[in-house]
C-alpha cells in the first residue's frame, strides 16, 4: 500500500470515545484524529492513542461492571475503542463476542493439558473477524462525514464492507482484481452496492484505490484499510478483550493467531497490554505464536533467520485469505513474538487441509483455510517443544469453511455409497 | 416418514429436567420418555409434556431472572426444555440466542411503521436453525445410551449433525441421496463420521432409516429425526424465548414462519404459549404466518382453499430446504394460522431472489432461499393487507446465503469492470 498523507478538513469536531489523537508508530508524533493513516513527518504508519483511565482498583472494578453489563457484541467495550460513547444505538452489524470454544477433543488429539480454546470468529456476521475491524471504520467514516465506504479486498473484506455499508446506510463501492472466483463474486456483490472489477491484479487494485484517495474523484470516500485504517485496526484488540473476558478475566499463557499483514497480532498484543494496563486482569507473562502458510511465509522466514527485516514472497497458497507477500506490519510482529518468547512458524497446504479436517472432526468447527493454519502451526510448535501443552492455549479460527470449500472438496467426500437396503448396508460394513 | 413404534428399552431412569412424558398429540395418550416417535394407540405424532411451574408473578419473576442470568446461547431457557439440568457444562455446540436485528431500512422499503424485526438464525455454528433442534436430540441421545448420531439429509441437518455429533464425542452416521451437489457433500463430509450416499431420492433414504432403526443393525442409534423427533422438534421453541426475551419480555404482534415439515411454525407456537401460561409475557393476541416457495406450497394451497387436509405435491423450486411435498404438520400449521389469525401464503422463485437481495441490501444479511421465502412472503402479505404494517413484525431467516449460492449467482455480479485508472474510472459513470 503507498504512503500516502491526506490532510483532514474536520479533525476538530470529532468525536471518537477515549481515542485522544493518532500517533506514528515509528517517531511519536501525534496528530489530530482525522482520515489519515501516515506519518507527516517519517512516513511511519499512525495508530489511535487513547485518554484511559488510570487502572486503580476501583475504576477498573467500575470498568469491569461497565463491560459485563454491555451489549453481547463488541460495542461492550466501546470505552476502550474509537467509537462514540452511543455506538450501540447507531445501526451497524454488532460483530463480536463470538464463542470462545473450550477444545477438549482437539486438546486430547494434540497432547494438551493446560486448557486449550478455540476463538471462533466464523459465528460474525459474515463470518470472519473483518466484521470487527470494518465495524470500527463504519463509525469513523461516520465521524469524519464520509458517505461512500469502500475498499480493494480479494474476498473476506469486500462482503463484510459491502454488509457493513448496507446496515449503517452508507454507499458502497469495493474494488476487486476482474478475475476473482465466481463465489465470491456474489458474495461481495449480493448486498447490492457497487463493485467495481479491476483488469489487474490486487496490488494493481490497491494502487488504483491509493489514487482514486489522492484525486477529488474520491472526496467523501471512506477506505476501510487504507485512509481509515488507523481505526479499523483497533477492531482487532477485541479480540484480546473477549479472549480474556471469556476465560474469566485472565491472560492466557500462549495465543496462537494467523498473520496476513501482521495488523491482527500486533493489535491483540496492544488490547492485552491495554488490559494490564487498566488492571482488568493480573499481569503475567504470555507467549503470542504467529501463523502463516508456507507458501506465503515471508514473517516466519524472518523470524526463523533472526532477521529484523521481511523480505517479500509472491504468495503461492491455498491459505488466501493470508496471501500478503509484503505485510506492512511484518517487523512488529516479529518484535512481539521475540519479545514475548513465541515464535513465527508455518505448515504448507497438505497440513492446512488437514488441520481444517482435525478441528472438524474434534470439535465440529468448520475453519476457513487460515484456521488450517493456525492449527497446524499449533501442532507443529507444540511438537517440537515451543509450545508448552502444561499451559494454558487459545488458538483463533478467523473465518469459515463455505468460504474456502475448495481447500478440502478434493479430499473430502463420503464413507461409501450403497443400495437402500439392509444388506447393502451390512456389505458396506458400516453396521 | 414411516409411522412406526419403536419399543424404548430405557424409559424409567432418563432425567431430562422438566420433561415429563411423552405425549400423543391426537389422542392425548401419554408415554414414558424413551425413543419412540409415534403413538402406540393411534399413530399419532409424540410430542414432549412438561412439568412446568405454575406462573404466579413471583415464581415468573425467579424465572426469568434464572434465564437472564444464563448461558448466551439455548441453555439459559435448559427450565423449559426436555435437557437434563446440567446440560450447558457438557461438550454441545451451544447455538442460540442469535440476532434479532431491528430492521428500520427493509422496514422502510416495506412501509412497517410498528417495528420490524429479522431473528437471524444464520448466526448459528453451522449457520442455521438446524442447530438448536440438533442439540436438543444430542442430549435426548446421551440420556438414552445412543452411541451413534444419525439422520437422513439433503444438506443443512446433515451438517448440523455432522458437526454435533463430533464435538459431542459421538460417532455419526449420516444418510444422503447419492447425487447431492458437490458443495453440500463437502459440508457434510467435512467433520469426518460415516457420510452414505444412498442410490435412490431423498424418499428412498427416509425409507431406508426407517428400516435400519427397526433392525438390530440399528441398536444404539439415534436418529434426530426419526426416533429423537419429539425431542429435536422442542429446540424450536427457543427461537420463540429468545424473540420474546429479545424483544423486553413481549409477544410480537406478528410472526412470519417458514414451512417445511411445519414443525418449526407449531414449536414457535407452542413456545409462545408456553411463556404466557408462565407468566413470564403479557397475554396478548398475536399472529402467525406461515411462507412456503410457490413450488412447493402443499400448505398455503390448503390455507387458501379452506381445506384442513394438505395434498402433498412434487417439489420444484430452489428452495430445497423447504422442499418437503408432503409437510408432516401441515394440518397443525393450518389450524394455527386460522387460530390466531394468520395465513399462509407463497412466492415464486423470481420473488425468492428479489427478496433474498432486498433483505441484503437493506440490512446487510445474506439469506438461504428459505429467509428470502420468508421476505418474499412478508412483501406479498403487506402488499395484501393481512400484515399490519402498523404492528410489530418478526420474520424468520433460518439459514446463510453461502449454502445457496447458486439461487442468487445468475442475477448477481460486478457493476462495471475498467482498468485500474482514474480516466476508467470516470468513464463508467462511478464518481
Amino acid at each position: 500500500m503507498a504512503v500516502q498523507a491526506v490532510e483532514s478538513t474536520s479533525t476538530s469536531t470529532v468525536s471518537l470515545g477515549p481515542a485522544a489523537a493518532l500517533s506514528c508508530r515509528e517517531c511519536g508524533t501525534r496528530f489530530p484524529l482525522g482520515p489519515i493513516f501516515a506519518c507527516q513527518e517519517c512516513f511511519g504508519p499512525l495508530e489511535v492513542a487513547y485518554d484511559l483511565p488510570s487502572g486503580g482498583p476501583s475504576q477498573a472494578a467500575a470498568l469491569k461492571k461497565r463491560i459485563e453489563a454491555g451489549p453481547d457484541n463488541i460495542w461492550r467495550y466501546a470505552p476502550l475503542l474509537p467509537v462514540p460513547a452511543d455506538v450501540a444505538d447507531k445501526p451497524n452489524l454488532n460483530p463480536g463476542f463470538t464463542k470462545l470454544v473450550k477444545a477438549d477433543r482437539l486438546a486430547a488429539e494434540l497432547g494438551v493439558t493446560g486448557g486449550l480454546y478455540v476463538k471462533d470468529d466464523s459465528g460474525n456476521p459474515t463470518h470472519s473477524f473483518k466484521d470487527r475491524v470494518v465495524a470500527i471504520a463504519v463509525e469513523a467514516a461516520r465521524a469524519f462525514g464520509f458517505t461512500t465506504l469502500s475498499c480493494s479486498s480479494t474476498g473476506n473484506l469486500a462482503g463484510a464492507v459491502g454488509a457493513a455499508a448496507r446496515r449503517a446506510g452508507f454507499r458502497s463501492c469495493v474494488f476487486i482484481p476482474h478475475d476473482l472466483e465466481a463465489g465470491k463474486v456474489v458474495m461481495a456483490a449480493v448486498y447490492g452496492g457497487d463493485l467495481v472489477g479491476i483488469e489487474g491484479n490486487y496490488d494493481d487494485v490497491n494502487r488504483f484505490c491509493s489514487e482514486l484517495i489522492g484525486d477529488p474523484l474520491g472526496e467523501g470516500w471512506g477506505f476501510v484499510n487504507v485512509n481509515l485504517r488507523p481505526y479499523y485496526g483497533e477492531g482487532s484488540k477485541t479480540l484480546a478483550y473477549e479472549i480474556c473476558e471469556q476465560l474469566g478475566w485472565e491472560l492466557p499463557d500462549q495465543l496462537v493467531i494467523p498473520i496476513a499483514s501482521g495488523s491482527q497480532l500486533t493489535k491483540i498484543d496492544k488490547g492485552l497490554k491495554e488490559l494490564i494496563q487498566l488492571g482488568l486482569v493480573e499481569d503475567k507473562p504470555y507467549k503470542i505464536f504467529g501463523a502463516q502458510a508456507e507458501g506465503c511465509s515471508p514473517v516466519s522466514t524472518a523470524f526463523k533467520a533472526g532477521h529484523d527485516v521481511v523480505r517479500p514472497q509472491k504468495p503461492n497458497t491455498i491459505a488466501k485469505s493470508l496471501a500478503i507477500g509484503n505485510p506492512a506490519d511484518g517487523p512488529y510482529v516479529l518484535d512481539i513474538a521475540r519479545r514475548t518468547g513465541g515464535a513465527v512458524e508455518d505448515v504448507n497446504d497438505e497440513q492446512v487441509v488437514d488441520a481444517i479436517k482435525l478441528l472438524a472432526r474434534t470439535e465440529g468447527i468448520f475453519a476457513e483455510t487460515a484456521g488450517g493454519v493456525t492449527v497446524g502451526v499449533t501442532k507443529k510448535l507444540i511438537e517440537n517443544g515451543q509450545i508448552d501443552p502444561a499451559k494454558s492455549l487459545v488458538v483463533l479460527n478467523t473465518g469459515d469453511g463455505l468460504k474456502t470449500l475448495d481447500a478440502v472438496a478434493p479430499t473430502t467426500g463420503p464413507t461409501a455409497t450403497i443400495r437402500p437396503s439392509l444388506d447393502s448396508f451390512r456389505e458396506a460394513g458400516l453396521g
